[in-house]
């Protein structure tokens, strides 16, 4: 089910900049809501799985290693 | 090679909160800018490919329709 845009936490504003920086002249503005959409799945995905290795390690605090692992798993993983 | 703050397009304190609202109570800064790096790499991959997919519609403008067909694609491929 698609957010509304108040259970956005990931700003539309950047994203939109992101897409430019691409290579991508124009962008319409449901076009950066999307990709800020996916953005915010995959790093809550990816959040979760971090939290899993934190834990794991006996460890209350994700760092920048948790975040990686997750990552180099998931990239694997689909 | 990973890019200074400076470059960065993404803000932290947004990817920071995404990290605590899937459950983690505590990430480092370390942490969280790699995430934010993460899905700025993500978000320019898709963005890259959602613009092949307008332009190959004879479009300019990039929209939410390409961003999804990129993002299922991705998925998909990888």
């Amino acid at each position: 089910m698609p957010r509304s845009r108040k259970d956005r936490i990931l700003p539309v504003a950047p994203v939109d900049r992101l897409i430019r920086s691409a290579g991508a002249g124009r962008v319409s503005d449901k076009g950066a809501e999307r990709l800020a959409q996916i953005l915010e799945e995959v790093g809550e995905y990816l959040a979760k799985r971090a939290y899993e290795l934190t834990t794991h390690a006996d460890r209350k605090t994700i760092t920048d290693k948790d975040i990686e692992l997750a990552y180099k798993q998931w990239s694997k993983s689909l």
